[in-house]
């Protein structure tokens, strides 16, 4: 079980791969052989960081049978997405506030994401497969009540772009299949997600084989493959949002409001 | 009238401001005192890139009076915009290509590109405008067919992020009023859109401070300020769709079905 993360130490950003306690640390490219330095840090005196650097950030609607048939809308043809911006991103444990300007209700989506390792384009599905590094939690937060504010454009982007909407990690697992696990969401200690991933209408391969007949992923790219039945809003004044995949742990967010 | 442009000089990436049919080579970051040298380049000597690297590319839609007239669609009350992906990026005079998996129309969009030069969150107007570095053309290259074809999600980000799809360019000019420009779009020869920017809804400084409270803008970011009368589909076999606005010049882009 190959478990990357990457780290803040002092300062100084790298990444390596989690062993027990400790942090074995690599040089290079995580994405392109790597290479083992014989350095271990201990993981408790280090920050995390987010585990890689999307050059974009893919986010699915709609990709889960058990959420479309609650909401009663047809299962797409093709994948639905929309790109999320990189100045999302937070790291593991970050705290993220809610942004000044909006004063509606925020949600949590726990997800599954995909993390590209090999450039990527036209790809067949075993090409896709092949071009997935790894999997790790992200919770899509969204500025719920944006969505839907025009009548005559859906604001899906502005919603899910706020500074900090993007926590994932805490590691990129390398050997898990998704299709044996269940993404389980936790809302100040209360169970509200627990959703098999073996309901994903596109699941990794095809997914990735359909997106990069759209455009060219990249390694460290992330794609987020939509949620499943009970996403909420987050309503207290601190929270605290869990996402836990088996194999790949629990990203924890603390949202202030 | 200065005008920034980045290039590729037999595989060294550098920039430079232009000064008559020369770059004037500079050092360090486009943004932040950039270090001339005294190295001049023949601009017929170089491959020009795109005028900057943006860590996000936000697309306005419905940001001109009269194309919301046409249309019939009401003033928005606040900027409506999607992402387009990095991966969408194309030189100036690069040749475009239809994605194969696409068959159907593809639309050429005129548009003023602002480039943010500092990093700006939450900013007042007097702050965005002071965080402008800048303005590009841009064509808002579009698989228009893609958009509509699903009935319960808009697919506004997959259809304008296919590779090549965001050419912008060919220079970054500082000392522009867009204000008293018009954009001018010629697809083969043959003038298609010919608009004031003074009709835009959210004009730059406005546009810039309602954006850094969805998100934090950095330098080099791009914003395509929506395109007004005159779209159309590429529909020749090959093609060039040459937008131009007066002090930046013009983008020149090969569209090739």
């Amino acid at each position: 079980m190959a478990q990357w993360v990457r780290f803040d130490d002092l300062g100084m950003e790298g990444f390596g791969l989690l062993q027990g306690k400790d942090i074995i640390v690599y040089q290079g490219s995580m994405f392109e052989q790597p290479i083992a330095t014989d350095m271990r840090i201990p993981l408790a005196s280090v920050r995390l960081l987010a585990p890689c650097e999307p050059s974009k950030i893919i986010a699915l609607w709609n990709n889960f049978h058990q959420l479309a048939a609650k909401l009663d809308v047809a299962k797409p043809d093709e994948p639905l997405y929309l790109l999320k911006a990189l100045s999302s991103v937070a790291s593991p444990e970050a705290v993220v506030r809610r942004p000044p300007s909006y004063t509606e209700r925020v949600g949590y989506e726990g997800e599954l994401g995909i993390v590209i390792g090999k450039r990527c384009s036209n790809a067949s599905e075993a090409e896709a497969a092949a071009a997935i590094f790894g999997y790790t939690c992200v919770n899509d937060l969204t500025a719920s009540d944006i969505i839907a504010r025009d009548k005559t454009f859906a604001q899906w982007a502005r919603a899910k772009s706020f500074d900090g909407f993007c926590p994932f990690g805490p590691v990129i697992a390398t050997d898990i299949d998704p299709a044996e696990c269940n993404v389980k969401t936790e809302l100040n200690g209360a169970l509200r997600q627990d959703y098999p991933l073996s309901d994903m209408i596109f699941p990794p391969a095809i997914l990735v084989s359909a997106l990069s007949k759209d455009m060219t992923l990249e390694p460290g790219d992330l794609i987020c493959c939509g949620t499943s039945l009970g996403v909420g809003s987050i309503k207290d004044p601190t929270n605290t949002v869990s996402v836990t995949i088996e194999g790949i742990g629990t990203l924890s967010t603390t949202f202030v409001q």
